[in-house]
């Protein structure tokens, strides 16, 4: 090789070097003072306390309920004194419903208790309803039944979930939730029962909503545990018929609501810029949801309340959101979507935990080419909690869905839900299921993103 | 050394060889058909399909319940069907304790639905109990404890157990589930929660007798699950009082029972002598009782249909005893040991699987001197299924205490109880927690023993 060429590639090499050293958005201080977030994240169960705090002193807290008022209240006083400049309420109407008695037995040819869990917008049996089962493995075959072989039975859709880490097959699933009662319905059903849509093997039934579409006119419906699913398809696969007791006492009224409860931490150079981070505050009434969603609710204070603790404000603002009625339609979300129209084309970026207390390991995004190498250098800052890279698909939490809709970048430090439906909308949803060391790393995780976004030039 | 030395060693060494030979109990011809019978349990899922009929066709069997009676029919006509020459049921009398309703919830200072089970035996609060909470974490504690102290309250006893293989804490804490209620009530309480004596961590109350010297006057009782326990003591070590709404009904009869049913194979040569196999056929109300003691059940018919199946009946006869209910008191165990007073001296041996379901670890055993080398050949012949040889003061399953304190030599296959536990006497107790190979080992264990000692010279 000739000296000239030599030369020429060394130029060539030091141009690419500074140019990309031009292009990091991200600067040292800001990387330093990230990382020391990260690293009292790390050592502070600071977010710990608070899901001790709303599980012992809230509990359960189902929209709409007394309960879920007393949600709001924790979370304005707890937001109020941990330095947040702007906390506020905004409110959300929905329809309230509300789980008042369940019962179910085998009646034929094995009489003993089963252990269920009313679905969301069932309706009530008024008295003991005893009908003989018809069971499904998919919704394509109950919407392909004759409405001879439905009409005056108990639906039982039986279809089993298995894990992954992002839960992935619960997503598949869920229409069967949402949707098998519409179909049975429409072909004569008395009653609809769903093997739960749930990983473990203990004997919990996991609730959840159907569509609110038919709230008032809905079959009386309830999930079955695992154990009893598999004992009502033993039954079945005698051939033998199977005849049900079912008990099913709900209220429902079409008024009610509750609140998004907003807190900011407003930017010291472009207040207008807003980093979100959502959780949301309601949860069913059987656990008192630690999981879903009140590890989610203190990872984002924790977060935030960690930022409010620097002798000066980022530049931008940091918001959390706290959304009311997620779990029986996404109301809170659809609201804050709504009411913050307007805002919305300067919402940086939102992200949102709600799959459990795992430990975050990898960090989607989803955002515009504009970001250019944005997204793999918030990456490189937390490849040091273990954390890998995704692509640029995520789905992003549940609350984000209407912002996404509306073109909001959404970021996804997704948690490793492996567990997380063994516990999913049980009673078994405690402050017990959530490891420690799991949720001080996401903490660290969220405030190094979070910091980065706010404070970057 | 001089030859005649050498010559004389020799000797002495020949001798011993030759006298361990004549001492040896367990022929060839023995070992050959115990360890084929073995071969033929490890692959065969035939207790399993026991197990799973139980469970599926009777579920939860309450002692002294219709459901009693229907497990009562199940094993007879199960006994009938395999093979054994006499199957036979013998009355069994006990006060009857049935759980109607229950609920708690905690009133002040922050409201929230508890998980709980009423202890059997427990009486009623008549409509809802509405009380101050005092705790105590020993049984010690209470007895210490002043009056004034303790009147009026509802004690709520704060105990942990910890797993053990052999379950050894559950049985150091076991009083305070008998004895409590005695002494709070001595003092004035008003109702007794206790932690339940169970360790796993998911939201199920663990269910279990008290004393019923004191059936019919006993306090409301019932105990907590273990997240519930936590969040109680959360609240009472923030130091505000914590009141209680408690609502149990509960029915008691003083006249009731059930049937031990009883099973043999008839000795060829020596029927008069018995190995005796136990389980209990009764369980709690809560599960399907498949740990406890379904399993067991099938483990014992298993193996004795195995030995029933051979060309030619063994010398000394096999007993199969479904013992009627253990939980409340161990009643068919001493209505068995007071019937069968006359014939317990030729009850050579008897053995009892009532740990669950885990795979058996250590043969211990409880047997006069005049066994000699008996239990290390018997151990000899267990190892191959990776069983320890263990000591001679084995405990043995509860129906054996009764023959126990008589006498009768105890054989301890002692199964591994670590996760037991987790699941005793609650709705979880359920077949899927049963693994087929951990019971098919079972099966191959019980037979080795229970063959060679029937087949003996």
């Amino acid at each position: 090789m000739k000296t000239r060429t030599k030369f020429s590639l060394f130029c060539a090499l030091f141009a690419v070097l500074q140019a990309s050293a031009d292009e990091s958005l991200l600067s040292d201080d800001n990387i330093k003072t990230a990382k020391s977030l990260a690293a009292i994240a790390l050592a502070s169960d600071h977010a710990h306390t608070l899901v001790r705090d709303l599980t012992t002193q809230v509990g359960p807290r189902l929209a709409g309920s007394d309960a879920d008022k007393r949600a709001v209240a924790w979370a304005k006083t707890t937001l109020e004194k941990a330095g947040f400049d702007v906390v506020k309420l905004e409110p959300v109407e929905f329809p309230v419903w509300k789980r008042k008695l369940e019962s179910a037995r085998i009646v034929a040819p094995y009489p003993q208790k089963l252990i269920i869990s009313s679905l969301g917008f069932s309706g009530s049996t008024n008295g003991e309803l005893v009908a003989p089962v018809v069971s499904f493995t998919s919704l394509a075959a109950l919407q392909d039944a004759a409405p001879e072989q439905v009409a005056g039975k108990i639906v039982f859709m039986n279809r089993q979930i298995e894990r992954h880490i992002n839960g992935d097959d619960y997503g598949d699933a869920a229409p069967i939730r949402y949707r098998s009662n519409t179909f049975a319905k429409e072909k004569g059903a008395k009653a609809l029962l769903i093997r739960s849509l749930g990983t473990g093997s203990h004997r919990f039934a996991h609730t959840g909503a159907m569509t609110y579409d038919e709230f008032d006119t809905n079959l009386p419906a309830a999930a079955l545990s695992r154990p009893d699913a598999d004992q009502l398809e033993r039954i079945l696969d005698s051939g033998q018929e199977l005849v049900l007791g079912l008990n099913l006492d709900t209220e429902q009224r079409k008024e009610g609501g509750s609140f998004n409860v907003i807190a900011d931490i407003v930017g010291s150079e472009k207040p207008e810029e807003i980093i979100l981070l959502g959780a949301h505050l309601d949860s069913w009434d059987v656990g008192t949801g630690a999981l879903d969603d009140g590890v989610g609710v203190a990872i984002i204070i924790g977060t935030a309340e960690l930022i409010a603790s620097l002798p000066k404000r980022p530049r931008r603002t940091i918001r959390v959101v706290l959304f009311a009625n997620e779990e029986q339609g996404g109301w809170g979300a659809k609201q804050y979507a709504k009411a913050h129209a307007a805002e919305l084309q300067n919402h940086v970026a939102a992200a949102e935990p709600d799959l459990g207390a795992g430990r975050i390991w990898q960090f989607e995004t989803q955002v515009p080419a504009s970001w250019k190498s944005l997204p793999e250098e918030l990456a490189n800052q937390l490849s040091f909690l273990g954390i890998e890279r995704g692509g640029n698909k995520t789905r992003g939490g549940p609350d984000l869905q209407p912002l996404k809709e509306l073109g909001v970048p959404i970021l996804g430090l997704n948690q490793d839900g492996t567990y997380y439906f063994d516990y999913h909308h049980t009673e078994d949803d405690t402050l017990d299921k959530i490891e420690p060391a799991a949720l001080r790393q996401s903490v660290a995780a969220y405030v190094i993103i979070s910091y980065l976004l706010a404070d970057m030039e």
